[in-house]
């Protein structure tokens, strides 16, 4: 894919196309790669999603909002974007990355992701590359329903454990916070086999023991 | 201290001082209060930092990076901001959290402050809340030493966990990853006693060591 091509699909076209290419070089290219621009990207991510989410759910408090934005920004996502864009064709491995399929992997496509949203802020400033990252999340954020919370994320988190043979996760209340009309609950998702001990929060127990099974899962999948 | 004064301080002047007083009220005060606000803050001032680092410290890599924005972006750094501002005069509590002493509070003035943040944004877009935010952190940003990273890192945890007569973490090597040239050592920081365990990288095990006692550290004093 040229660079041309990959611009037209982000909607947005470099003033330096040397940024555009840093961020698409894995380590494993050689340096400069794009290890620097994905620590910002990913920051990057995170604010404008919180912007998106903010705007968009008046009606959730601050844990629903984190554990939404926790499912929007994680490796699945960017990588499914990533895919979306043929992101793979445009990079820049080392022959050894290159033979063992490492342009089609997930974590390395998810990082190239974040290291470009880096690139056009670098380039154009912070509304360029919000309006690069809303536009792109437009199919991820239409999916998004916060009133059926993580119905999912304790499912998952148990297919998770089942495929690797892990006794199942043990949720534990740890407080109860706040007045009796505003109270919030704080649940430990445990994992002891895998190290693993998340809090949850949530104006019930049971958002709060999604949340602390979605936390546990973002935690395996990054380990 | 009026709403006047606390603008002046921060360099900014609100467009609708609502948008300020709504980042000044502590849910125990009522609805609407700083929570939502808080939310959108940390992630702007995450944000922010990353771009400050990122274009202050080009020799820095990804793990450095990102040890170095924990250190200005906890609550420490927070609390000692808000307290030069004398936030805590401008905050509204509830009865009980006044009486209690709410408003000197570490948590409460840290997470208050990441809300102003937040209504600088909402009033007056992104560049309105970096300048106030880089302009605020300017004597913290200019005590950074990435030099000298984290020596203070294990310390401060050692300090931390024997203060309260708990056994000293174990750093245990999980991996070395990368080719010999560029390796990066992955180490983990483990204090069962408290469920805790952190992964830390970095381009020594010394590095990796202090990273992971950073991240323990930062998850025990959000507990």
């Amino acid at each position: 894919m040229t660079l041309e091509t990959l611009q037209n699909r982000l909607g947005y076209r470099f003033a330096d196309t040397k940024l555009l290419l840093e961020a698409l070089t894995h380590r494993s290219f050689g340096l400069p790669n794009n290890e620097r621009f994905e620590f910002l990207g990913d920051s990057i991510l995170n604010c404008v999603m919180s912007m998106a989410l903010f705007a968009r759910f008046e009606q959730l408090r601050e844990g629903e909002l984190s554990r939404v934005r926790a499912s929007l920004v994680r490796q699945d996502a960017l990588h499914r974007i990533a895919r979306d864009l043929d992101l793979g064709e445009a990079l820049r491995l080392g022959e050894g990355e290159l033979k063992s399929g490492g342009s089609s992997r997930p974590s390395i496509l998810a990082d190239a992701l974040e290291a470009v949203f880096a690139a056009v802020f670098l380039d154009g400033g912070f509304d360029a590359a919000r309006s690069v990252i809303d536009r792109l999340y437009v199919p991820l954020l239409a999916e998004v329903d916060p009133r059926r919370p993580s119905k999912d994320a304790k499912t998952a988190l148990q297919e998770w454990l089942q495929a690797r043979k892990v006794a199942l996760p043990t949720y534990v209340m740890v407080q109860a916070l706040g007045e009796a009309h505003a109270q919030e609950f704080e649940v430990a998702c445990e994992v002891p086999k895998l190290g693993i001990r998340t809090l949850g929060r949530g104006p019930s127990r049971r958002i709060a023991e999604q949340q602390s099974a979605e936390l546990a899962l973002t935690a395996l999948r990054a380990k």
